[in-house]
């Protein structure tokens, strides 16, 4: 099935507007234009409806949010939803302040998302509307392992009919899920969570994958958790051959993204359905 | 000519003041380091006029356009213009939105501007007042070609003529003109257009190469479009080389930036007289 | 004595709030996590205090200074000095502007800091509250050399009397005084300034230090400027072993903090007390 996903992205090109945080903004745009789409990050009140009106989807990431974007977020995603582009979240640091938990909420309110990617803690905030995240990482408390994997994958399924929106789950063992189905994944290395920004990138992949691949949302966000994990994988091969360190490892996996194709991610996913 | 240009760069070391966009801003600032020059990045109304009156250039990019920074960027250029230093224009994704379109022209009406670097789309806008950007990348259908070059000359001419600014528009073939003398530059790679920033990098770059040479602006301009292509050039071979992908690539691009010297620049520019 | 102190932030993994400039965010992200702690960035008034409230240490860089965080810079300090964690400043440009120079000042008459790093000009400026910096680089006449160093070694001791703080003047040589001790520094490479950020690195590497040694911050201090310095050695090997530039220059210092440990930073610090 990942074939034609992957395929798609390279064909259509698809324009991705990211309302984004200035700490990995650079690192979202290029990997778009790695992986096959095209990145605009636009942010201001007046021109975000117009902008995401010539894109194929939209990218909200509130890792640093402030008070002057989060009303450009909410013109943005209703203007997407009208227009059915595919609307993805990441809830960077959901938990964290009454400002991030309480803005989720009223994103929750305003918008339908099509896509929620966040790690166990973030999207634990997205449920409960309050949590115990540790900064902009996941609480260790809070990890997916294969003791707790069967609840987890029940909770991001009912999060999914909540929100409607497909539930990703991002940590050493990722899941994918709507309501009905939900995907294990196992690709990835621990090396990504040493560099700043793996998530946003994914997310941002995410945006290209989904809005290639409009009617096939679920897989479209599997392809590209498995995508981004083969990339974590064999940057860290790379960087472990040349005995270099986490800022290579960062330019190496932007580099093998922008080498993917369909036989390497069909030959590399580590997925199976639950 | 090109010698005395570049080396002009090298001993003057020009500060160049930079009211830019947070997605390729740290990307600016290092390639104005590499090519010689040295970066301020500062935006603040309050501190623009003081900021500028120590550089030697401004470049007002449009790039994250957001309404607290139009003020900066007007007060800004008057003071640069004010004082004769070179003001530079990176008019991004002008004709994407009424916002950017309308900013564009408002920078106009208050600023000279000494040199304008975008992308044929864009700079169409700038000319028009309205046009048919894709995002922040130009619209195939505005494409520079052989067989529209003739006529793309005739039009940065004009352009140039009414806004008394020297015109670069760059794509695949490179057109620097004022409103006599035109260069067509084929330099660079394609390559360059799956990283991001390239465009607003060679704009900083002019930036520098403007301010240490100031008697010949169009010159100048050439001179780093001619730097950048040819960076763009080593760039892609050595990314070939090393089989890795597009992040390597601007890390090596900004590399040759900093090796760059006037032996290499005379005798890899692509450049004709039209 | 520096053993038991990077050892101690590999272990704690502390985390860092950031209110800095959107320049070198990501490079300061980055750096963070490689020396072993952990980044957050968040400047929004409204969730400054909560953010800095589940840190260990606050670094507030003005490098790109603007009205809004202005009032979040003060909040999170005065929250920080509260919960006794150490604040630590990097006044990028002091003296560049009256902006910068004022809010400098204001922000000595709101907040403790226990360390403060910058360039010998813009140390002046807190000390004069006035300067001669040119831009955010330290003007030529404001150099720390041997013939000079005595003299300066007893100004930043009279700054750390009259702040309270840890005085950190960065350059060639490098000085780190409370006011009874000062170590004198002599690790680094000239080729640390042709990147951009190396400055602002080091400051949230103290950040971390810092936070992880809060009994010992003078030799926190000290172990973080020689970590630096060391990585910079390593990294302009690297660079001319394999003919790159400026950009690879910065990757390799990156990759080398992620590889820092005791003995290297034990074998390779260049310090001496004065």
């Amino acid at each position: 099935m990942f074939t034609e996903i992957i395929n798609n992205v390279k064909r259509k090109a698809p324009l991705v507007h990211n309302i984004t945080n200035y700490v990995t903004v650079n690192d979202c745009a290029n990997i778009l234009l790695a992986c096959g789409g095209s990145p605009i990050m636009a942010d201001d009140v007046l021109e975000v409806e117009e902008i995401t009106s010539i894109c194929n989807s939209l990218v909200i990431n509130i890792g640093t949010l402030n008070t002057r974007t989060i009303e450009s977020m909410i013109k943005a995603g209703k203007k997407a939803n009208e227009l059915n582009h595919p609307v993805i979240l990441d809830p960077v640091g959901a938990g964290a302040s009454k400002l991030r938990t309480d803005t989720t909420s009223k994103l929750f309110k305003e918008i339908k998302f099509s896509v929620i990617r966040g790690n166990i803690s973030e999207i634990k905030t997205v449920y409960e509307g309050s949590g115990s995240t540790k900064g902009v990482d996941a609480d260790i408390a809070d990890a997916v392992t294969d003791e707790n994997l069967n609840e987890t994958i029940e909770f991001a399924k009912a999060l999914s009919e909540k929100t409607g929106a497909i539930i990703a789950i991002t940590g050493a063992i990722d899941i994918v899920a709507n309501s009905k189905t939900a995907y294990v994944i196992r690709n990835g290395h621990p090396m990504m969570s040493k560099t700043t920004g793996t998530g946003c990138m994914l997310t941002s992949v995410i945006g290209a994958f989904c809005a290639a691949n409009e009617k096939n949302l679920l897989n479209a966000t599997a392809a590209s958790i498995c995508a981004m994990g083969i990339c974590g994988e064999l940057a860290f091969e790379k960087t472990t051959k040349c005995n270099s360190g986490t800022s290579s490892f960062k330019m190496h996996l932007i580099d093998f993204m922008s080498k993917m194709d369909a036989q390497t991610l069909k030959a590399g996913a580590k997925i199976e359905s639950k």
